[in-house]
This record gives structure tokens, C-alpha cells and sequence, in this order.
């Protein structure tokens, strides 16, 4: 146990960057969140909501390539845009017409399914976003373990909206005795997340991440991944596929 | 220039953790300030403030035992304590009666030593804490150049107090126009130093460090850590070794 774990309580402990996520994943034992707002674990979110069966998130485009030859529904994003040639991005209003009810899909995108590869390993990996906010602090809380927060970031620079997200966890499950032990970077987000609840938005004005959506004409997507939660499902990781966890 | 970079003005980016300063570290041509706020960089500070000649930063205890064998005076602190043998610690107190003025000093610390290291690429090294904030500020401006914020943190995990020390940076040079184009760990950290800014001692209560000194008697030095501009020296890197940068 380490110096800063008192007594029974959980760690609740946010990684602000992928690059420091073996820094904070001492304990295999535990619950990891991941987080990456704009915008695949939105994503992967609208696409559960949807009606889809399992997603197989996959870290490179090869993969992503390789799954399409044999015939998958696949979608693959890079730098904020749907990349030529795959059938959808990362934007959650692809899913809104339900045309991939009960499909098996593949999904590769810039920041969070490298997230999603390097958390494998954890006992439980759940996919958070705005949009199932309750829902994945409920599941959390039953789960009873450590809990680290992953935010995707962008190319292993810290965020504002995937810190926001795991100061809204943070605060949330730190209602609950059970997860009284924050670190630093959980009392850092849990603040930012109080200063900008009001109005996550503005807030996120001047975010580089928004800035670059905005500059795509994504500003639909931008509202859609902050409007809490649109969903009651929780997706998580089974071995490499992730599932709806009520199924 | 990267797609963030917005026409002719300095970037201002806070590293949240050493171990990100590669992610972040795309330009030698920059002014790195290295911030460990409890106590490296504020003992360095009061160091120079009391008279001290120079000072030689080194990340390993055997670099510093090999110093000591030399017969300097050497510093070193591991986990908040002063290792035996060596003639003081990282506590920015040893300096106040004045007995090394005019002494060249080694010292080698848990966490700012290493971010020294890190950051000797850079155009200019600077030595940042509460004690010498505007000081700090008033040289970046002058070296007009793009700024990285180091954060040393706690063995390469992100912490509440050299964070809100970059943000005080952040937000005071951000109000000179040349200093306008700010990271989101930037925007996050300017964030947070207006928030606790009132009373950071209440804020910083339940972080990991100031609880680790507190467990170790060390509130006068937290206390004086957090005292603003006690310095207007602005100590710098000069090849292997730190000066004042007025000498």
C-alpha cells in the first residue's frame, strides 16, 4: 500500500495523459475509466444507445485496414476526420439513425483506443464519457476497486475536456465513503470541473481540442459530447472487444 | 509551427509531470522554467538569496557522494529528508542565517534536480518558486521566447503545488499580449491558481506533499514556500551549473 492510501478507502486517482498511465497503474486490481471526450468514448457510447451488439477497438490503421478486408463494419478517424475509405468516424451522430443495430463494428481512432489498448490489462476497463456520466459512476461504485480516471488526451498532452470528464467521476463517486483517497491530479480536476460545470461550453472556449472541432464544423458533435447523461449503458472491455456490461 | 501556434505570439505551455517533457519539449529556442515548489526550487532560491556564489544541481546521490569526497559542500535530500552524511537538505530555512554566502554548493533532490536535467537542452533554464514569482516573470518576458512550465512533481506524478505555481506563472505573463497563446494544461493550471489563490495554504491541505511534510514537521517551511517574492534573484542554468542571473 502506498504512502498516500489511508486505511479502507478506494484510490481515485486521474492520469492526465496516456504517456503517465504506467506512473499511476501500480495495482492491476482496479477500475480504469477511458476517457476521451472529443470524441470516440462518445462515440462508443451513441454507438451502444444505438442498438450495437460489440465494438473492437483497434489502435493502428493496419489493423483497422485488415478488419475491413474481411468484410467488418469499420470506422477509423486521425486527426478529427473520418480517414478515406471507412465506412465512419468518431463523430456519435453517425450512430443516431440506428443503422448499425445489432452489428459487430471495428474502431480506430487518434487518441482513445491507444488509451483503450494500453488499460487491457486492468481488471475492469469501462468507456466514461458526458453522456453516460451516472451510469459509469454507478458501475464504478459497485465494482468496489482503485479507481483510475484515463483521459486520452491528445497525443500524450494533457486536455481540458477529458480532465473535466474525471473531475465530474471524481466528484461524484468522492460523494461515497468508499473513495475518499484522491490524489493530486483528482483534487485538480474535481476543481476545474466545479469552475466550469456551470457552463462546460464556454469553458472549453478555448480549448485547443474545440478550437480544432470548431474549425471542422463539428460544432453538433461538440454539444452532443456534453450533454450529460443520454445513456444508461455502461461499454466495457472483454478481452479484446468491448460489450454492453448489462448484456 | 505547430496547428495550436497562433501567428507571432509566445506559446505558454505547463508540463504537468517530467515525464512529459518530451511530449512537450518541440523547440530548444524556449525559456524552461523548472518548478518544485516544496522545496527544491525554493531552497535554490533562498540559496541564492542568502549569497550563495553558485550552485550544481545533480540527479544522482553518487554524483553528489563524488562531490563530497572532493570536499564541497554538498546537499541531499531523497523523500522529504535530508540523506545522512550530507550537510543539508532541500529546506529553503538552511539558508537563512547566511553561512554559505559566497560558497559554491552542490545539491541533489528527489524530484527538481532530475527536472534540471531534463530540461539542459533548453535556451535558457530558469529556477522558479513562490519566493521569486515576478522576478520569474519579468525575465520571460524580457527573453521573449515560447515557455515551458516544468512541473517536477512527485516521482513523475502530477502535483497540486508546482501546478499552481505554473499557473501563477501562466497568468501573469499571459497579460502581456506577446504571451498569449496557452496550452490547455495552461488554461487548467491558470485555472486552478485563481481559485486557491486567496489562501493557498488552505487549498494545498489536502495534497499528498504538503501532508507527507506536515507528517514531518515541516510546516515553516511550507509556510515560507508559499510566501510570494521574498527574491527578485532569478537563478539560471549556465552549461552544468546554477548562477544568478543578474552576475
Amino acid at each position: 500500500m502506498s504512502e498516500e492510501s489511508s486505511g479502507n478507502t478506494r484510490k481515485v486517482e486521474v492520469v492526465p495523459s496516456p504517456a503517465l498511465f504506467p506512473v499511476y497503474f501500480e495495482n492491476t486490481d482496479c477500475t480504469v475509466v477511458v476517457i476521451d471526450v472529443f470524441r470516440a468514448t462518445s462515440a462508443i457510447c451513441a454507438a451502444f444507445e444505438s442498438g450495437v451488439d460489440n465494438l473492437i477497438p483497434v489502435a493502428t490503421l493496419e489493423e483497422a485496414i485488415e478488419y475491413k478486408q474481411k468484410g467488418f463494419l469499420v470506422g477509423a478517424e486521425r486527426n478529427a476526420e473520418v480517414v478515406e475509405g471507412f465506412d465512419f468516424g468518431n463523430s456519435p451522430l453517425a450512430f443516431k439513425d440506428g443503422q448499425f443495430k445489432g452489428k459487430s463494428l471495428v474502431l480506430s481512432t487518434t487518441n482513445g483506443t491507444r488509451a483503450i489498448e494500453m488499460a487491457k490489462t486492468a481488471q475492469k476497463v469501462v468507456i466514461g464519457a458526458f453522456t453516460n456520466l451516472t451510469a459509469v459512476c454507478d458501475y464504478i461504485e459497485k465494482e468496489d476497486r482503485d479507481v483510475l480516471l484515463l483521459c486520452a488526451g491528445w497525443k500524450d498532452r494533457f486536455n481540458l475536456e477529458d480532465t473535466l470528464f474525471a473531475g465530474a467521476v471524481a466528484q461524484k463517486i468522492s460523494q461515497n465513503l468508499r473513495f475518499q483517497d484522491l490524489s493530486d491530479s483528482s483534487i485538480a480536476a474535481i476543481n476545474m470541473y466545479n469552475s466550469a460545470k456551470e457552463d462546460m461550453y464556454e469553458f472549453l472556449g478555448e480549448s485547443s481540442h474545440r478550437k480544432r472541432l470548431s474549425r471542422l464544423n463539428m460544432e453538433e458533435d461538440i454539444i452532443y459530447c456534453l450533454t450529460l447523461d443520454q445513456s444508461n449503458i455502461v461499454p466495457i472491455l472483454e478481452g479484446d472487444v468491448i460489450v454492453n456490461s448489462d448484456k
